[in-house]
């Protein structure tokens, strides 16, 4: 098992056990290489009343996929960090009828360094993360959003 | 029982029933009243690994109370539509640590008869729905939301 894989699967059972609607939505991590992220979800947990992919359940997708994929690249440097949301901008495309396959990537115009360089100084700093699901013909939902890592202390 | 709460308990059994993701949030369905809606859902079913309410579920939550809103001013004039999402922005202001109340209502600016009117004209139309989890110390989390509805056709 590379380094990789073991950053994904614990990845996967901190989510399923620390959070009961991950567990609900079948949430599984595909693969990490420093720069994406995908995580997957069956259709049937995900299901809405018109038979396709319900909004909530691609939205919190594509927000996990994001958080995930800043969460991993603190851990892959070794770095202590709380890791969360602060805003979304969300854009609904198409009707998805298949299972969910998410991925995330850094914003345009962002950079790790520089997001790095600011935690390092100020023991916070903020990156915007695109992510999208992915149907047959191209992307099903596309979300632009912005997290905060913040410094974890003793006193927290 | 009032006209409104048989409608909202309508909206709950089809929302618990159509969609596993509101199943498993444990939401339940408050207030009506034409211009405000109201959804719930405990704290521990919606819970993330910081022992606060996931952003997805609050998300979830938010685009839930404005899709049921638009749902319920439709079935309210006795209109056939499919509602969906089209859009969302969303903020996370705080973390919340107590059970999840949101309510929905129109967003500045957007107005239900114009919406009506370009129903009635075009068979489908949009609106801006604001919505919001509130917490103790107020909003965890605000939301602005475009909605599109569709008339049901034979065919669809």
């Amino acid at each position: 098992m590379t380094e990789s894989d073991s950053m994904t699967q614990e990845l996967e059972h901190f989510m399923l056990n620390g959070m009961p609607l991950a567990r609900a939505m079948q949430l599984s991590v595909g693969a990490y290489d420093g720069d994406h992220l995908s995580l997957h979800a069956p259709l049937a947990a995900n299901i809405n009343d018109k038979g396709c992919a319900f909004g909530g359940s691609l939205g919190s997708l594509m927000t996990l996929a994001g958080w995930g994929l800043v969460t991993l690249a603190m851990r892959e440097r070794g770095l202590q960090a709380e890791v969360f949301v602060a805003n979304t901008e969300a854009r609904y495309l198409t009707p998805l009828t298949e299972d969910l396959h998410a991925s995330a990537q850094l914003a345009v115009g962002a950079d790790w360094q520089r997001f790095f360089d600011t935690f390092a100084a100020r023991g916070k700093a903020r990156i915007f993360i695109a992510s999208a699901v992915h149907g047959a013909d191209g992307n099903a939902c596309v979300q632009q959003a912005r997290f905060v890592a913040k410094r974890c202390t003793a006193l927290d």
